[in-house]
């Protein structure tokens, strides 16, 4: 079992409806109008509510942010390969995926899920366990698109190649090749492989790649962290997507 | 006073000569060969080494991040309002400034920086006390970007006003407006204002905004947050900048 904190994780689960809820616990004194949607939702479930005194829940909790609601429910499921290739046949649009590497922390996960969606990628994709998340530190900055965001868990480049045969490009983000982002296409199926600030990108994928471009920096710079280059490759996807 | 710890903040700030460093102290153990840099350098500078124990190192820092290197030192000084004009009247392209308002998250503000830099632009602007921050939590993700960026600190709108009277554009980023960036002009003197996730741009700002932008997103997602919008907005302009 997994917590949910805050209003609007717990909401964007029940709305998604991808979770198993066992209890919603809601602290006494908590003003039930701030929280009607999360109520009358969970009623319309048949979500068992249960009222507790603060000190139980800030036990249970991560921070001081659950705003009086915590939410007992089963894990994100992972969207299989399958279901992911039954998806992108479903949708009107060529596929826009993210590949993440070596990404290491929750709550980079989360705002990176979080940008994935106002982007209008279709799915994430990362080469780890879930598990190896803490789950309120994704859900929490993710502001509801973690529950949302299909997520598949990859553990070879075997979905990555299939995915290839289905017409979907991969290209691979690395620092220092010529090509820029800029002078990519972007428009057309295609997943962005991009790793982490350690390692990079692995020797598997990058042997399989279709392509490579670069986010051009500043001379002189840091390099810019996964979470922000996924932000902002993602961006130019979306740029020339929606550009006339 | 301020900490720093690890290598790689330790030598940026070296390097960025801001700080007045006090003693840098190292764990006993440390492998000598992987702090070179910073040996040879505080060595060149007058900065004392001290040795400690690695109980005394952790009881100083933040976590376990520091990599048996901590510096203890000035605070990084805020840019004067003069000093960002001299500045602005030395470098040799248009004018490219962020403004944050609201920023809360001390991580966030570090990775900001370092994608503000890398994304050229030549310094960032708050509307807050950088004492309100977490030094080490800025300094750490933003890969040394932090030591190098001028920061300047702002109380109310009147250096906003003095920075359009020399020709900057003050660009207010908003959502639901109808002008998006990518039909915004970024190529000349401009200063982008993003608002914090809670409240926004200050009425204060937005009314002496020259324009407004926004970043379209996909229906029916969260919001981006503050520090992923700034990457895409900045990642615009400088696709702006640098194509032919």
């Amino acid at each position: 079992m997994e917590h949910l904190e805050g209003k609007q994780s717990i909401l964007a689960a029940l709305e998604a409806r991808q979770r198993r809820f066992d209890v919603i616990l809601i602290r006494h004194g908590t003003h039930e109008e701030k929280i009607r949607d999360v109520l009358d939702r969970a009623a319309a479930m048949g979500v068992p509510i249960r009222y507790v005194d603060s000190r139980e829940l800030d036990a249970m909790s991560h921070g001081a942010t659950h705003g009086g609601v915590l939410a007992v429910v089963s894990a994100k499921p992972r969207m299989t390969f399958d279901q992911l290739a039954a998806r992108l046949d479903a949708i009107h649009e060529p596929p826009l995926l993210l590949l993440l590497e070596g990404i290491e922390d929750s709550r980079n996960l989360g705002f990176t899920i979080r940008s994935a969606e106002a982007l209008g990628a279709h799915a994430v994709m990362i080469k780890k366990h879930l598990w190896d998340f803490d789950a309120v530190e994704i859900a929490r900055p993710s502001s509801g698109a973690y529950e949302r965001m299909p997520l598949v868990q990859i553990d070879n480049v075997d979905p990555l190649v299939a995915l290839q045969r289905r017409g979907v490009r991969l290209l691979g983000c690395l620092a220092g090749v010529s090509r820029t982002l800029y002078q990519e296409k972007l428009t057309g199926p295609c997943m962005l492989a991009i790793g982490g600030e350690k390692r990079g990108l692995s020797g598997a994928v990058r042997a399989i790649c279709d392509g490579f471009l670069t986010i051009p920096t500043a001379e002189g710079a840091a390099s810019l962290s996964l979470s922000h280059a996924a932000a902002i490759i993602l961006g130019e996807a979306r740029r020339q997507r929606i550009s006339p």
